[in-house]
């Protein structure tokens, strides 16, 4: 559906993990410890085929040149990741302790950030095997890392943006009363990857009562005439992600449901006008949670406005209270404020916005007005 | 393809975590603190929908009930779980702090063993708020915590290695030679699911030579006549693994590739012989190697005889040199020795085993030997 962009280059990951290193060295830190998942996809373009026991670990320090450790049998693979040439693979044998493999690398009394999602087994190895040192979460100590996208970055959100746009638009052509929810939701996953997706990883159909549960995915329940019906859908396209809500009606819906709908567009779109350089993380959460506070909701909005997004479909910076992170421009995020009745319905609308130097830019396109779909 | 068993109870569950907890109580820890994972699933049929930076974990500790500490927002799903009448919810809001929450529910001066793949941000989150606790992996504080089966999980790995022995009947009757091994690897996971499986977690595909790198999947090579063609593949069947590997030959083998052949077919029906209660799981990686080594090819060898399978299709007891743990009735596992010859062609075989009262049986029952492909 999009020309496909060219492909990230080892001169593009060696300045990612330049960068990386120089940003913890800035805060103080001696390192960083990036674990398999998306810090190891942005940093490398490295993805082992299985995320295992077996330790795969990349150290990142300034003034040190990068350092892939991985099990001897995945060192083929890793070999054949981009961004490969710019670094040093270290390999380790079934048997040996991968950790004294690290140790040699990692300042014995730094303090280094490890990736949120490593595992706690790998970080109590490198605890044990070096007393000396402390840990800090990636996202706790060098929560930006990955949060403000460059041009290519940008190019890919927005072709994931529009390919979940197609989708949106044609599923609203496909019949909803009578069938059930995962058979909705198999259409929505089918139309991300027709329309370019590679991975699918959400296709929320809520319908009725179960719209009120935010994070209920798909069911066997079978939509009714009369449903509000909450989609949520999202995957990744070249690499990058896609975070889309709209809620359908199935028929005319009552005007309880039309003003509950009305609210939540007017919250999203407060949401989005709230976005501009300097303005905080929490700005955008307060600006769409005052619109629904003020409309009487406010205790049915349980979730924060948003979250990042970038090579995976849920990462820093989050909009929510407390969380005064300036934004800055390439910053992409979800802004998506929802109503929750709970045993009745759900509304949640859903765009991604990315920061512009003088505003916030959506990265989808199609009608938030409810659509009535048969 | 066979009768659905029997789905476990909040009995099961209770009485898995009553056992967790005194084992734990036993080893000396203060308790088990649980991520979202196969830990999880095994201890309370809970999986959460997707793994985030959300804070979800189970603490169990002797003398005390199960708490599941969980997000608002998923404690519906969570309340859904089949062994969520056995514990009790407690819930915390975006915005909230989760360790706030989860600290009263431990020792303060505690060791815990926590779950292998708990993300590094939570144990550093727990550890933050706990300094006097202290904390070691659960794989090796209590490593056969689901090492050892019941019948009624015997009766689903069963029930998982016949689905995959069916899929690798059907698989031989595909055409090889002039498709991509990509081709052959989604025929195999059709195979898998038309036979039960749920879930397909690989199939590997590794013709020529990409057969010698252990850890390949699937790739664009088109097979050709005259390649040895390793196939590995597996996933679950209501809720248990399957992993079974055989190698085919696309026309007729070499007096090499039959001599290889052979020498692994013999190292694996070695490694099968030696199970029995009491031997040492590393008496099943030696006996294995032994033949191997002694046929001139123990360099080529280059990766450990055998996992255990439960939940997964990869866990503790892993047999490898230097695992003294003794083998017991129930407990499941592979025995997949190789031989890899860089650039030219790998062989692998593999069946799960599990062990009985006096020796083992294999819940793979496809013929070993080389079979001849088109």
């Amino acid at each position: 559906m999009s020309t496909v962009p060219a492909p990230f280059t080892a001169d593009d990951y060696r300045a990612r993990m330049e960068r990386a290193a120089a940003t913890a060295a800035g805060a103080g830190l001696a390192g960083v410890i990036v674990a398999p998942g998306p810090d190891l996809v942005w940093l490398t373009g490295y993805r082992p085929t299985a995320v295992t026991e077996r330790l795969t670990v990349l150290v990142l320090a300034a003034g040190q040149d990068p350092v892939l450790v991985v099990p001897t049998l995945e060192a083929p693979d890793a070999e054949r990741a981009a961004g490969a040439p710019a670094l040093t693979l270290r390999d380790w044998t079934d048997g040996k302790d991968p950790y004294a493999v690290t140790a040699p690398l990692l300042d014995a009394s730094g303090r280094f950030a490890v990736s949120d999602n490593a595992w706690a087994m790998h970080l109590l190895g490198l605890q044990k095997a070096l007393p000396g040192t402390s840990y800090v979460s990636l996202t706790e100590a060098l929560p930006m890392l990955r949060a403000v996208k460059d041009a290519a970055e940008l190019e890919r959100l927005a072709a994931a943006g529009a390919a979940a746009d197609a989708a949106y638009e044609e599923i609203q052509k496909v019949t909803f009363a009578g069938r059930k929810e995962t058979d909705v939701a198999a259409d929505l996953a089918a139309l991300l990857r027709r329309f370019g997706h590679s991975q699918v990883d959400f296709t929320v159909v809520g319908s009725g009562p179960n719209g009120a549960n935010p994070h209920h995915e798909a069911g066997e329940r079978v939509i009714e005439h009369g449903d509000m019906v909450v989609l949520d859908f999202g995957g990744l396209l070249h690499g990058y992600g896609s975070d889309t809500s709209r809620t359908v009606h199935v028929g005319e819906p009552t005007d309880e449901e039309r003003r509950v709908h009305d609210i939540v567009r007017e919250a999203q779109a407060a949401g989005c006008a709230a976005v501009r350089p300097g303005a905080a993380c929490q700005d955008v959460d307060r600006a769409a949670r005052a619109v629904i506070t003020d409309a009487g909701y406010g205790a049915y909005f349980i979730h924060r406005t948003g979250h990042g997004i970038g090579v995976t479909t849920h990462e820093p910076p989050y909009m929510i209270e407390g969380e005064e992170q300036p934004l800055v421009p390439g910053m992409c995020f979800s802004v998506e404020p929802g109503i929750y009745l709970p045993g009745r319905f759900g509304v949640r609308i859903e765009d991604i916005v990315t920061v512009t130097d003088d505003g916030g830019r959506r990265l989808n396109a199609t009608a938030r007005e409810m659509a009535i779909v048969d």
